[in-house]
């Protein structure tokens, strides 16, 4: 991506931007817990999760895209006001530290989404805090980590989030997740997931809330280096795109007293 | 209904039970606050909300149904454990008193919803925390209470709500709620209302979440005898009805962890 | 079934009615080609598909329901006026004689969905000339006949059609159908197969169409015994159930016109 | 629009097209019956509704569209394969003509849509052959035409076909059309509208059907002169931008026989 310029922090806290404007500004979100403690993951993953997305997305999408990185250990986990009002499109990766992210920062995070703000939710993130309050389920799913092959197909023909793909891609070695997967039915549901153990999965679905859109895509265990599968940057590319600043008419985020009428009123 | 006993507790605590079994098993919530404190809806309510419904679906449901109701002052405002436990639809009335209602009551319901309990959400509980939990969103809208006429429209031909209504009724006084209403698009959207100021509203919609579906019905503000309507009273009805108790498969509302396959995995 | 009486016409176009009222009246349609051309066809369903599936509603409905045949070579291929009057649910099955029904019959049985029929397409019929006609859709998918694996999944808890089932079943031999399956995202997901060659297929689908319910219902090939299947069978007799005779309000299947205005009007 | 070269044909059937390329290639359909013979709607739309469509859209859209029209009595009412294949968007306006467009035309246009051509539907085509073939019912719907008030309310924030909107827009005098609309569930839900007389409808409306998406809009009486009005214009701009070209995954239209299975297969 012309112009890119790593700051350099210290590992895992590093911040991608470019000197180009105007763009799409993503903030990758990570825990990135796995990455500091479990040395196999360390070494699929050695500048975390957030590093292998950032430089996913910055090669996919170059210069169309500004990213930054955020972690649960900095200060109001890196997303503060001041960050996600700079936000087009926030991915989420979280497994372990779900409970650690302060209600506070949930809260922040799901106004910033019902005005307009776009959120990629990633693999265990279904049941993170943030994606439960958007969909108002438990997002509980069935899982066996066995590293056994997926077929992901595309169910949606024509969505923007499939551009670029066939009809379907493989993952050699995944962790299942299987149905019942307790989310409301998506507005659109994209991918199926099929796994070699006798499973599926709707690995793929976007919601609309407010005037933001949520995709949920399931591939990315932290054992396995999916995230530098080609197929699957495509995806994660293509939807931060699409979830990207919604240019329609407003949204109404809370009640809007004493409207004045259009039209007389006779009857009051 | 025969075999219905009010069990003449303090006005606002009155449970109303059946002999007969098996039926729905209906509890009705309302913060009940404005009952008590306002002249005005004392007169228009003087059992509470929640007497008023109480009797209308007893009138509308006879035998079919067993009533009781629970409010915000109660412990645990009426809403334990067991109660929920032997509760197959929850309809909920609640205004001033949003804040007041703990998480964890909220929290129970929600999964008492997940599993399979159906939940009519009545007025303005659309800022109530237990609706707002299963959408994901604000629930906001607009609103003006000046008494104008209003038209509910039918738009979802058979649906089972609908059940004895021609395409349309009239509420002659009401308060105005407005789009934008801020849900997720409804699984189905039941009513329409026109309003005489000018404006329109998405007043029926079905949503499911888990095993259970949430019925929003937008009539019902304290100051108007709109739960003595009898097309207000069908719809209520009907949607005891039609939310209660599913019986098919059985949902997922937490991780199912190391599920077994299903067939062999010889990728792994 | 109590009552329940063949008419013991010739093979193929026998009726069963019962002296029970009131019954769902279900119609079993079937082109009833392959069993009496195909011997190894015959040899499975002796008595026609439609025969089989005859038994196997009245074994699970039993008074709950009247079944009468119907089949491609009979006048209007017993899909008069009368009997679509007398009709509840359809069940169609078709394969190799699409393209012999006639538009004018296609058409009889649009216009009684949109009135409240209910259909279930099963199989096959995914490209009769019905099916397409209320999805506006080509029906087209991948298929391959291998007697493969299937394994189907519930993707919908609660769903009257499940009722009964877990949270899948399998097939030891079926012709696969696999994605993409060329219809409008379904109104409700219900199923989701898996094959053992790698492909999936939203398996079971429910659409509105004016008053009536149409369920698509993947399993049922000429060759393999699946209408004796428990599971399938339970299905298709959830089915009947689910999308039998809505009572709600009544639909518009042509334009009204010059309605009377409900409310004075000024601006013209 | 830089480039564009009305060809000045005999009134009605003036194309109009651009030098510049890539551009979206929209295709306006147009009856054009009311206009050649109703004095009152010549002088309204003295080029024929398709000229001012033509017009609004090249005003609103500039270099980034290129508009041809076609009318009903050309041969093969302007709608060849030739035009159709290069055709992203087709924009339909039919009325009292509906009958006389052939089925094969039809047929050759829902191939389009499925394929991935946007289709909007303009007010009276809600009976139009090509639409009700896309929806499976009827269209049907209440109408009156006494010039009353409407408002139009956008339900949907952020919806690319509400940019440039607020939250609603009035016309002053437009025929009513009210609900029940016999159309399927939309997958987006855009508009609704408020009339003077007491009725609403939902006004603007998208489905998907194979790679395609079909916008319905509900303005747009011959006798009024609502299609030079700026919102209406900038609606139809937008919904030609919204469905246009799709770049996702291909679809199948058509069976797909003996597919190769992805994994061995040991049931069979």
């Amino acid at each position: 991506m012309a112009g890119l310029e790593p700051r350099g922090l210290a590992l895992g806290e590093t911040e991608y931007t470019t000197m180009d404007a105007p763009t799409l500004r993503v903030t990758i979100w990570n825990e990135y817990l796995h990455e500091k403690t479990n040395e196999a993951v360390k070494l699929i993953y050695p500048n975390g999760i957030h590093g292998a997305l950032a430089d996913a997305l910055t090669s996919q999408l170059g210069a169309d895209v500004t990213v930054r990185t955020a972690t649960l250990e900095q200060p109001e986990h890196g997303l503060t006001e001041a960050v996600l009002a700079e936000t087009d499109v926030l991915t989420w990766w979280g497994h372990k530290g779900h409970q650690r992210v302060s209600d506070e920062v949930v809260d922040r995070v799901q106004a910033s989404v019902l005005e307009g703000m776009g959120l990629i939710a990633l693999h265990s993130s279904h049941v993170s805090k943030i994606f439960t309050r958007l969909m108002g389920t438990s997002g509980g799913l069935k899982w066996r980590d066995v590293g056994e092959r997926e077929i992901i197909w595309c169910v949606k023909p024509g969505h923007p989030i499939t551009d670029g793909l066939g009809d379907h891609f493989e993952l050699a070695h995944a962790e299942m997740y299987g149905e019942m997967f307790d989310v409301p039915q998506p507005d659109e549901l994209v991918f199926i997931s099929w796994f070699e153990g006798g499973e599926v999965f709707r690995s793929g679905c976007c919601w609309r809330r407010g005037k933001g859109t949520v995709f949920y895509f399931r591939p990315g265990h932290e054992t396995y280096p999916i995230f530098y599968d080609a197929n699957v940057q495509r995806v994660i590319a293509n939807a931060v795109r699409y979830v990207a600043a919604p240019t329609g008419c407003p949204s109404i985020t809370s009640n809007c007293q004493n409207t004045e009428p259009l039209r007389p009123i006779a009857s009051a």
